[in-house]
Parts: structure tokens; sequence; C-alpha cells
């Protein structure tokens, strides 16, 4: 493993166990029947594990989109031309996007950054550019990118988060823009998981029945001409991932070793936070699993990592649109054991919860 | 019916179809595949046909959340005492309660109504009193309510809303307080939907096992000794409903009436939402349902109106805290149509979409 990379897994600690304690024990003293909020209330309890600190700010919020492109769309996986990727980049900087409207929406920055974009960018404000090459390789032919690449990638991720906290960054969203990414992060997660590529490849951007099977006979290809090793993460990213996977597999890691928690968006982000954690299981975490999207692999990816979204609201767009409703119900949860009042404070009559209560039913 | 009820059911309209087509439309010129933003896209098309306005400005958004207390408490089906309700009236003034902190999360206005809570209210700055008694009488030996009484909650109801709607109103959220309204709730849904009361029982706030069993045998009881006629819901509402369920009820009818979207919170709300749709099925367009909650008859209660909640979080709160996430959903839908470039305008490719994507797969 390269120095960079071990050291900044070994940075990766486990959540703070004393503040995740008194956070519950706060989320009990809050005046509301105890459990009551469910799903927000577990969350509180992590970010303060994730933090250190039982209620943290979340001020600075950033969702890091990155963008690349992918050889193997030369086999026809898309029905998308491979410049719209460089077109949505554009459409990014100006403001245009769905990722803008809705970063906007929970008072996020949206960071953009060109991991290898076919064409490159003049220096333009607002984008930060770690750009590898122009577009991978096409898998079905070859790796999609050299080992050296990929470490490239995963070190480039890094630096970006390490940046951004120089402007204030308490919790990051993922993102991702890149033709032909589902197909790498289905190949992705068929190597990872072994599942059959049918079960994990689905319509991406939207294709017709007969492109679906050809789609997954192309990721069958791309498995069975580079034979990426199951148990080397990094392997697998440079044999069949991307430029942008791999970034957002470095932002993963650098969130969980300066402890800012991820909120990871759709299938893209997912099969990012599949090689994070296999690099590193501790980082699972420090993630917050936003979305199950309408991608068919995607919820089986979540149960393989052992993540349980917080939405499901048929979202299938990426850029990190379900990262950004993430952030807003986390910043919810950590206000509520901030800001509410406790039954003592409010001088409300408590009760101890019944021992039958499961789950909070 | 009533003047005042049946004038507000006839001002109830079918959705803006024109400006419904005009949101679809824009929607698919919007920069990302069609239809990949699921949900989203939906309810920005249902909004722009309640406003009828394709791209409304949901500027001035209020929760309003009812208090009342219930006779039925006397028998012992909560297990927190009954001065908690008037308590946490003074804690939602004191914005110490977790749905002052939602709100002021998705920055809407909680607009807190006394509806018949035991104790009453000196004149409090933000307090409306809309106090029918003090609290319903005890559902299992006598009516909760008389007819006339019930007829007062829902026009209260609508009054709230007409009163708000001077100071700009373009979303409802609903909320609820009110010790032992869980079981007024099982037994309204009971009493509509025919569905076994074992089957729409819950914990409400936590009770165990022995005080479920008593919390059914009271509502079993109190149909047995009110026979509420299922095709009537103001009679249901006032043998087994409560006050705030009745102003609840009203202040669906007025959103709908007045072109407002009423996000609609939990269980009780549900059950306000049912005696609604009773009154007027043309209702359930208006309706929004933020969530399904952990309380066990909210799932069947959702799917009996036909309403497919936007988020699952195992919260079962009220207060109207899950309506405050589903307005900030709501509110991030039509900002995506409002905000998004369009194709032509980000000069991005367009593809038409492929006729075997099944629901945005």
């Amino acid at each position: 493993m390269a120095d960079f990379l071990s050291s900044v897994v070994k940075a990766i600690e486990p959540l703070d166990n004393s503040a995740m304690a008194i956070a519950r024990q706060r989320q009990d003293s809050l005046t509301k029947p105890h459990g009551s909020l469910g799903r927000l209330e577990e969350l509180s309890i992590q970010i303060a594990g994730i933090r250190g600190k039982v209620t943290p700010e979340l001020e600075h919020k950033a969702i890091i989109t990155m963008a690349a492109d992918h050889g193997v769309v030369a086999e026809g996986v898309s029905p998308y031309p491979q410049e719209v990727t460089r077109q949505m980049v554009y459409n990014f900087l100006a403001g245009g996007a769905a990722i803008n409207v809705l970063a906007g929406h929970v008072g996020a920055r949206v960071v953009i950054v060109d991991m290898g974009v076919i064409g490159g960018f003049e220096p333009l404000p607002g984008l930060i550019c770690k750009m590898i090459d122009f577009g991978t390789r096409d898998m079905a032919k070859e790796a999609a990118m050299t080992q050296r690449q990929a470490m490239d990638a995963l070190e480039y991720g890094i630096e970006v988060v390490e940046a951004e906290m120089s402007k204030g960054l308490d919790i990051i969203g993922t993102g991702d823009m890149g033709l032909g990414n589902t197909t790498a992060s289905s190949a992705i997660f068929a190597a990872i998981s072994g599942h059959p590529v049918e079960a994990v490849t689905g319509r991406g951007t939207g294709i017709d029945n007969e492109q679906l099977a050809h789609k997954i006979e192309v990721i069958k290809q791309a498995l069975s001409v580079n034979k990426p090793d199951p148990r080397d993460p990094v392997d697998i990213l440079a044999k069949v991932g991307g430029f942008e996977i791999g970034g957002l597999v470095g932002v993963i890691l650098a969130g969980a070793a300066h402890r800012i928690p991820v909120v990871i968006d759709g299938f893209i982000s997912g099969a990012a936070a599949l090689i994070a954690t296999g690099l590193s299981p501790q980082v699972k975490d420090y993630l917050i699993p936003a979305h199950v999207s309408a991608e068919t692999g995607h919820g089986p990816m979540l149960d393989f990592i052992g993540l349980k979204p917080l939405l499901n609201l048929d979202m299938r767009l990426g850029e990190g649109t379900g990262a950004a409703l993430g952030i807003s119900l986390t910043e919810a949860a950590v206000k509520i054991l901030g800001q509410m009042a406790t039954f003592t404070e409010a001088g409300v009559s408590e009760v101890e919860p019944s021992q039958d209560e499961q789950g909070g039913a």
C-alpha cells in the first residue's frame, strides 16, 4: 500500500463511544417519547460519534461532485453522446443542474472536480482540475487505467477534501458525473460481491431492453478480459473503475480520517464506498447512505456494505442530488439533539419507556 | 351538511390539468434524464396542479399543530399523565419541542391551536384559542363529543387556515398534540375501513403488551357503545374522534378549497385526512403524505386513502415533525422545476427516453 494511502487508512479511528453514550442519554432526556424520532435519533448519535462532540455544528456543508469520462462508452453502453459529461460540467459551473438547485436548497456548496473529462477545460473559476487523463480506456478491451492512475485518483480525492477543509468542512456529500459510470459501478460491484452481472446491472440514464442486454455482455467481457482480484480494491478500481470513482474513494477515506461525516449519494458513490470500505472496514461508520436509487444494483449494493438508506424516492440522477437531501436530514437530526428542550427544562412530565417496545413501534 | 361545510366542499376543484401538463413538459426539458428525479418530479407536477401555476413560490410555509385532550385517557390507554398535553403546548410556545426545531430547519412557522386542552390557557402570544371543551368525553362510555362540537371543530380548522392566509400561506403542514389521540385515530380508522381493531392499533407513545391489549379492548368497547356510521365521517368524528382531529379535518378541507398543498404528518393527521377525504374525495389530490410512521395502523391507513408516503424514518412523534420534513422535500421539488436549466439553455445534448423504461428504473 502506498504511503499516503496507508497513512490515511491508519488515521481512521473508531467512533467516539463516549460522545455517543452522552448523545443517546441526551436524546432520552428530550421532550418526546423515547425513540419517537426514529432514524433521526440514530443519525444524531452517529454524528456525535463521528465528530467526537455531542452537539456539533454542521455549518459548512460541501457536495463534492467529481466528473470523468469512460472509455467503455465506445461499446455503446449509454444512450447519451459522450460529450454530455463535459457539457454537464459547464452546466454545474453555470448553476443550472439539479445538484446546484438541491445544494442551494440545503445550504451546501458544490465543489466540482474534473478527474478526467474528455477534451479537458480551460482554467475556470469554481472548477478544480485533478485531471488524470482524457477518460479511461475501454475496460471491455483492457484495464480502464493503470495501477498508478488508480492511486493518483485516490490521492487527488484526499487532496480535494484537505483543501476544502481550509474553507470549513463539517459534512461532505459525494456526487458524480460521467457517461458510462453505471457500467463501471456494476462491474465493480460484481467483481467485489461475486453477484451475477445481470443482478447488479440497470438502465443507467435510460436504455432499452436490447441495450441493457448488451451492457451486461460488455461488463461480463470486461471482467473476463481483466480478471480483477476480488480481494484487492485498488486492482478492481484500476481494471473496471473510473477516475471519478477513484476520486470519490479518496474523498470518503479522507472524510473518515478527518472525522467528517460523508453522505453518500447513489450507485456510483456506492461503488466508491464499496472500494473504500474494502480498504478500511472502519470507514463504514462514517458513512450516511442518503438514499436507495432506482438503479437496479443499488439496493443490493447498500445491503452488501451493510448500510440502510434514509430515503427512497426513485431518484437515479447522481451528481450528489440524493446526498443533498441526506445532508438536510442529517442537519435536522443534529439540530434536534442540540436545540430541543429536556423534560426538566420544559417542565414536562416524563415516563420510562416500556420494555415491550420494539424499534419504536 | 351545514352551510359552511357544503360551501367549503363545493369550493374544492380538480387539479389544474393544463398547469400539470406544462409542468410535465418542462420537467422533461430539464438537464437530466427523463424521470431521473423520481418522486420529486411527480411532486412538482402535483404542486403545479394544486397551485394552478407551473413554478409557484412556496415562500410562506406553516405547520398548524392542534392540541386537545381525550376523555378516553381515563381508561388508562396512555403511559403519560394527561397534563402532558398542556405542558407540551407551553413547550411549543417556548420553542423547545421537536416541531419547533424541525419547522425552524425547513423555514416554516408553527401555528399552535388549542382545540380543547384540559385546564385551558390564559391568553398567550402565539396561541390561537379555538377551545371547544376541556377535552372530549370518554368514548368508551359515550360519544366523545356532540355532533355540534364536531361541526365546530371543522369550522374552527377552516377559520385557522383563512386567518393564516392573511399572513401568506403557500403550503400547510398538519400536526397534533393530545394524549390519547392514537386511540381515537385507531377507532376512526377501524370504523371507516372495517379493519379489525387489532390490525390498526399500535403502541402510541410507548405502551407494553398488556397495555396494548387493554387499548384494543377500549377501542372495541368505544365502537360497540357508540356504533359510528361508517358512511358518515362527521358521525365517526363525533363519536370516537377528538377536537384536534376535527380541527385538522377543517384545515385539510380549507387547504384544498384554497388550492394550498397540505402536507400531512403521521397517524393522527392521517385520521383527519381519512375523514376529510370521506367528506370530499377530491381532497386527496391536495394531500402530500410526508411519511409513514412507526405506529402500527399508519401504513394501512395511507394505503386505504391511496397515498404513498415520501419518507419512512421510523418516526412516531406527531406534532407535525414528519410534515416539516415533507415540506422541505416539496420545496426542493418545486425549486427543481423552477430553477434548473433546460437542455437548450445549457447547451447539453438531449436524447429521447427509451420505451422499455419502467418507472425510471
